[in-house]
């Protein structure tokens, strides 16, 4: 999401600048999302807001769903510290499957906690790249060494992630919905049965 | 999505013109979707198109993707036909596990023939109410028949959909995505070992 440098260069007050447009567009969207809510904050309001041109909101974020993106993407960062060096099970130093279960368990909390952004961070009509997801790279690794045969295709660390985060990006939560400690306890089920642990009737 | 009656009641032609307006709305939206691609079709130049009023067609299909779940409607109930009364083990009088696997694989490849409505009927910001999934029913149903005591919470049933339905759905398919073959397959794994069917190692 790095805009291109122009070839012919540019003075490096210039990048201060667009750093500093960034962290002031970030602070505007968040206090926007606090206040208004996520649904009517957009591209157009953002750049009144902050002050900034259209142009430069556009370049910084590409597109409405972009700014969500960046809004989580702090918080995804800490997500991600905890899973590669937090203590075990989500951190390294525990058996594969336990780290699978410790990883769903985190992970469903973490877009509970964070779902307004989450989901308004998928762009509409556009599919998240599954290559982009750091939950697919991580399933993917603890199935290559909880159950490599079934694992080496990775069909199934996808149907496993999406099993994991598309209860909460895709469906409603709402009457009917389980509670995502219903959520947490079948990822379990999933996740040790799957990789052959012998919970199995 | 039917419209409500209104209290005063409205005379037998204005019925059945709306009828005529939802049938020719809905083939001059199958012609758009097929001559400029999904992503062309706005509420606006569909009602330019069909020489009707904005307010009819908002009125008709409520939202932009209203009208591609319309267009898929009809192919939907095709599909749950086949569930309901074709021949097993999509159809019934099969082992609870076996229409599993058979549903798994049928909803993968309608979805992927379906994909480019499948993806655009699906409200931007609006996730899918889990209780109007004919998808989820089906599921959820083979599962109290398969393992009713891991399936009572019903997180189990909307966590397999998601697994199934959530790769076509939610991510790209493109450069490291899976291919359909692969889903299918690993879908047979979930199905069994979630149930307890003995191909675990």
């Amino acid at each position: 999401m790095e805009p291109v440098a122009l070839p012919w260069g540019r003075p490096r007050e210039e990048r201060a600048d667009a750093a500093r447009n960034r962290a002031h567009l970030i602070d505007v969207a968040r206090r926007m999302v606090a206040e208004l809510g996520a649904d009517k904050v957009t591209m157009d309001g953002l750049a009144e807001q902050a002050g900034l041109g259209k142009g430069t909101v556009f370049r910084r974020f590409g597109t409405r769903a972009g700014i969500f993106h960046a809004l989580l993407d702090e918080e995804e960062r800490h997500f991600q510290q905890r899973v590669l060096s937090g203590p075990p099970p989500l951190g390294p130093g525990a058996p594969p499957v336990e780290r699978l279960i410790a990883f769903g368990r985190a992970r469903l909390e973490f877009l509970v906690e964070h779902m307004v952004l989450a989901r308004a961070s998928l762009d509409p009509g556009q599919p998240v790249p599954v290559s982009e997801s750091p939950s697919l790279f991580h399933v993917q690794m603890l199935l290559n060494e909880a159950c490599p045969a079934e694992a080496a295709s990775g069909a199934l660390a996808v149907q496993l992630v999406a099993a994991l985060e598309g209860p909460i990006l895709l469906y409603l939560r709402g009457e009917g919905t389980p509670e995502v400690d219903g959520l947490i306890a079948s990822w379990q089920v999933l996740a040790e049965r799957v990789c052959g642990v012998s919970s199995a009737r």
